[in-house]
């Protein structure tokens, strides 16, 4: 079992080391990741420039690039041999509901998807995250299951760990992804030379966080785990958009 | 009826003018665009920098940011008065299939439905785009449909329009995404000074792109209109996670 | 006389427009500009990724990257025929005194200088300038000055025009750099997640501001002229290097 | 004896940590250096966005900006207590001749002679750099040499020093900067999807390289050390200049 392993906070995050160094216990583990920080680079692919991959004196490379090009790169020609999955984080943060869009993290794993792997992306849910040991025993358990009972090939799982010791998680749980109220608006500022500035502000307050739900999981302290697909096909629309478009005249 | 409307090709891209012009013919238009190409940006938000907006000569907001950004700032401080729909593009290039996760033109879209609003995204499925007219006149006409019979909040269209002329147009037409085979691998060279340089290679060939599928409508000469979610659970997967997740020992 | 036009400030700023129209009426000009504000950007030359330049409506090309790479692209092999001289600006916003040394408006004339041609760099000196028809009309003179009897080709003339109408010009001066106070502090601050940010402080107060500097020659409303070197070697201080060298036991 | 240590390899670097390691043996050492390789960078300053810096786990302050930044920041209100001096380098490769005026590495010590500071500059001339413990060395040498005979405050010294193990350095010689033949040709391609793309190409050859040249000291087996200076008025040219702009006529 080869494991290529990535993330979205860079390949000298303290998250990807304590995943790498966990799975490395039960297979061969290399590591691709950006060379900084890629919070919030959801999918994005670079195309109009050419990446490069070095490796880092820690053994991992690292790619002036986004989570997605360094899983692209990754498995379709930097390593001689293609890896059998992919798992990216641990994240310093939630990937929680409506944030799974935006994630690095999550695209990392999404990318594998794509290129035909199972692919897993791990996230420990605290803004001061301390418990990555918490974290990378979750990603081997998971990984351990997968490799006595795969699952369809097509299932990403999104995982997401309370910041607790080990002996305090409660379980492991299947979820969908709650949802947030309407995002806070932007910051407006000036910068020293009074030109006025924007940041974006706080994501908006849980809304849909009930049973069922991640955000309920990791409020109960259960790992959080999300089937996520990459078909953005609304499906249950087709039919209505079939008989609205009816409507419209044709050419 | 104010619409925002933002790219990700740039805010002095052909298609955005096309697109704004067709639609003022209808309603109020507010322009909120990268300053420059930002073509596979997904959805990816910045966070860790402040944004500016700056009015140009054409009477368009540039941002240096994503598409995302544009559509996060446009909607949540920078104009006077919220808009009440998001269309973006007209994107010089199509987004089909797998292709829409990497898309810049699709997340801007996906980012006014995080924020409430009703949203389309349209593409000119063409490495050589030539009929934005067309492709305006397409918004116009869904935009127009939309006014007079409103799809529910959560549904945000993914339109693509043959680059051919409207007269050439044989119909509208609801699809779902379709699939390409794998992506091909990237192409390694070198750069002038000797060091090894990886350029993302070409999307792989449409494998499912049978009758019902957004590259068959094409085929056809039909606009193609996939209605897309940005729930990204996977539902039917969720039992048998839950039962897969019983196997693993309690912590 | 075939004239390459850049800047700083990016191809679409007015002040490069103002400069291209007053250079058409006695030269061929040829303008290739950083495709945004590249303000600060110094000598900086992009090695570690490919150029690429387009032809924008307006005639300019717009290129991704620096004011230096700019002048080297457009000199040794974007255009078809050489360039027989390079005139950057007209920046918005003064250069003078030790700001010099990270001015891309400066830089750009540099380029052209080490690429063998005579170069001009203009500025007007305000934060919010206006007149950039005089300061258009000051490079016209000294072109056409530069005609009829060329300077020693390694002169680059660093200009800068006060914020006048042109009748209210008193002169034009040949100065030298003056010297400015120390900066002020970086200004600290946190971005909206709490987490430390500096921002740069103000440039300080200016120093060595006497007759004969740049600085002085704008206060009377002269057109400021400074001869400026590219060869950074400080010729009167070698002998007392060498000597301070020799108490160095060999190794 | 505090000294604030910087480069423009990025704080990883193989050259910094030999030069940290070499000046903490003699001084109180703080480094601030870019979080990447940022080669190249000049004196660009980073006025548009506010900078960051982060400890890292080698004990080094990387810095998401150019060489410039991470001095300015570091003297004008990251550290604590103000450094005496600040030393740049090493960097993997000459910074000789012309070049200078494109190195981050000498743009650093600039920075550092702007705020007060006696500053050098320290590389290593060799594409395949290895002798980093023979720069740290000389660095060493010359900054004792300086705790015991200070040069003028306005002293920045620019060293090169040969890739040759410490016992093959023949000597130490203050030089003047070379200079080069003009820059080849920038390299015309395509990428992937077709699009034309340049590469800046090499550097010229070296073209006044006689004696008293930094070129000729290196190739004679010793460190190179010149002068710089960072005011750029080109003194011998203001009366030539004076007496050409007479034939002016006034505004």
């Amino acid at each position: 079992m080869r494991i290529l392993v990535s993330n979205d906070d860079g390949y000298l995050a303290p998250g990807i080391r304590a995943l790498a160094d966990g799975l490395a216990e039960i297979a061969e583990v290399i590591v691709v990741a950006p060379d900084r920080d890629r919070s919030g680079a959801s999918n994005s692919l670079t195309l109009d420039a050419p990446l490069r991959a070095t490796l880092g004196e820690n053994g991992f490379y690292r790619v002036e690039g986004t989570p997605t090009d360094c899983v692209h790169l990754g498995i379709t020609g930097l390593l001689e041999e293609e890896p059998d999955m992919v798992v990216s984080g641990v994240n310093g943060g939630a990937n929680l509901g409506d944030d799974v869009i935006y994630s690095g993290t999550v695209a990392a794993a999404m990318e594998g998807r794509f290129l035909g792997l199972p692919a897993i992306a791990v996230s420990l849910t605290s803004a001061e995250p301390g418990h990555f040991d918490t974290a990378a025993w979750v990603a081997r358990r998971l990984v351990t299951r997968l490799m006595e009972d795969p699952l369809p090939a097509d299932t990403i799982l999104n995982v997401n760990v309370p910041n607790l010791p080990r002996s305090q998680i409660t379980g492991f749980e299947a979820t969908r992804l709650g949802h947030r109220h309407r995002a806070e608006p932007v910051i407006k500022g000036a910068d020293p030379r009074g030109r006025p500035i924007y940041w974006v502000g706080p994501a908006g307050e849980s809304q849909d966080a009930g049973p069922g739900t991640d955000f309920h999981a990791i409020a109960q302290g259960a790992v959080s785990i999300t089937p996520i697909q990459v078909d953005l096909t609304r499906y249950e629309a087709l039919d209505k958009v079939a008989g609205w478009l009816r409507r419209i005249p044709n050419p």
